[in-house]
């Protein structure tokens, strides 16, 4: 045998994802591992999230929309410890179907993203699959060290809040699977897009890090993550289910379908933040959220004992069928 | 509703994998997210490999040594950069079908193999998929700063070395697809053995480190991978076909059925490290591997030009079917 042939996964790799690679630990993907030097005094922030056809998007979902999901999902859990991104690693699972025109987009949506985000791909690995598509992506982060936003921290008299609105993605899903609502085409777009493509809080990254006591991404349902989130820093929460903030759409498919409110509370891919902010830091949380951009809304309190409650705004607490979405 | 009840997920979780999130920046695998102090003075190495039923591995394989692989094919490329390894996120891909039986099996192959190299689960993410069972891992690992052994690095006059034997996973999985070769049964059971499970050669981490002027792991075929190391190199290698080491095994299945050379220096799954080796450096390097307890082997030399020939007994240059093995 003489010079070298790259196997196929190498071309695809170098082909589709080389210009990506731009981190110098990154060796143009063409080592067994990148290397990385950590920022001085900083922690390393590690989240991993995967997404699979047919589970998490369907599988005639634009591939670049798809790729930036795949970040996105990640991104928010970075922007839910108060951490900025730092670089990720890609796993690709391709059945044998997928084409040029796929990879393209593909890798088109995650060059544009990881450019928007200012997150480097380090490395990855792809791999043929009999099954269904997935983007598996793990996602490095920093925050000054031993600061990480963790869920446990949350204490009695912290104001909870939401970022952005609440249930829209979940409306969406509903919507594509043939949920029939009396919407205007903006909103029946507006939930759409909201379950296509999260749209993560990283602008509000640095605030949560100086003013929240306990945080977390919204991926299972408002309820349910709250209840989490309330369980590991060994407190309660009352909601007020008035103040949750929804979106004109999301109001307009409520009044039609009251019981979609249970939706919109409970379900997944909200991918907004829900933190607690102490009381002292409430007015500064405030407005360093509105020099980020990033709607900020208190829907109630952190109190003494357990569980997160719901309440209307006649005070009577709501019943929820089920405590959190899960895809599992 | 009042308080949260886990989602399914997050039980399987706790059940299965919490007692191995030993470190404290895993916080119990009970956030968004792990936080990771960087070992002072280092630089952090990232690699990920993901492993998929009926194409990495047969569905029917043991779970134990299903999770085992996958940790293995990722301490194999720490090894070959010269790194130790730090811990690893973990994504799990699970079909409905995957019992308590299998969990139970695939946790214990994980924690047993996680404490033998001493790798911490830092955190990970479990999704249903309607394909086959797929892991994806994401392993971190740290060198001294700037000292990680690349693959570019090789020069004229490197002795090239490898470990352990060549060729034996790729026969193993021939006979797992059925090849009849005349074979005791201890050699039959070593072949299939290798391609179960691999022994990465991280006991030889900090050697490579120390003396190694470029190295990588076999995963692709000694053949294809070479090629590689010499093509990001900038050089030629030229190897001795009867140096390079065989196992009994392989020498029988070889001697009954002489194409199988091909496959064996061709096929996939080593695990071994390849690695080259300047003049001043080679004898410390044996020394060091004696003391490491892991056999290295000289099989040829870095020469300027490029690609990589095998050359048999008589100094004929080998021809090669295909250059590289590959599952893509």
């Amino acid at each position: 045998m003489s010079s070298g042939t790259p196997s196929d996964e190498d071309k695809l790799i170098a082909r589709y994802f080389g210009a990506m690679a731009t981190d110098a630990g990154a060796l143009g993907l063409s080592d067994d591992a990148a290397f990385l030097k950590p920022p001085p005094g900083c922690d390393l922030v590690l989240t991993t999230d995967a997404i699979v056809g047919g589970v998490h998007f369907f599988n005639d979902d634009p591939a670049e929309a798809i790729a930036r999901k795949s970040l996105r999902v990640n991104l928010s859990d970075l922007a839910a410890k108060g951490a900025r991104p730092l670089g990720f690693l890609l796993t690709l699972a391709l059945p044998k179907e997928t084409g040029d025109d796929w990879l393209t987009g593909f890798a088109k949506g995650l060059r544009d993203d990881a450019a928007h985000y200012r997150c480097a791909l380090f490395g990855g690995d792809t791999v043929r699959t009999p099954g269904p598509l997935m983007v598996s992506v793990t996602m490095l982060g920093a925050v000054p060290e031993g600061r990480m936003v963790k869920r446990a921290g949350a204490q009695a008299g912290d104001t909870v809040f939401v970022t952005g609105t609440v249930g829209d993605a979940a409306l969406g899903l509903a919507l594509r699977n043939g949920a029939d609502w009396p919407l205007a085409d903006a909103q029946r777009d507006h939930l759409l897009s909201r379950y296509l493509l999260p749209q993560p809080r990283n602008a509000l990254a640095e605030t949560i890090l100086h003013e929240a006591s306990a945080a977390m991404d919204v991926s299972d349902g408002l309820a349910g993550d709250l209840a989490k989130l309330c369980r590991v820093s060994g407190v309660a929460a009352t909601i007020d289910a008035a103040r949750v903030p929804l979106s004109d759409a999301a109001q307009a498919v409520i009044a039609a379908d009251p019981a979609a409110l249970e939706t919109a509370l409970t379900g997944g891919d909200d991918y907004e933040i829900l933190c607690t902010v102490p009381p002292a830091r409430v007015d500064r949380f405030r407005v360093a959220a509105m020099a980020a951009k990033v709607a900020v809304t208190p829907i109630g309190t952190i109190e003494e004992g357990e569980g997160a409650r719901f309440r209307d705004a006649k005070g009577r607490e709501l019943a929820f069928r089920r405590a959190a979405f899960s895809h599992f």
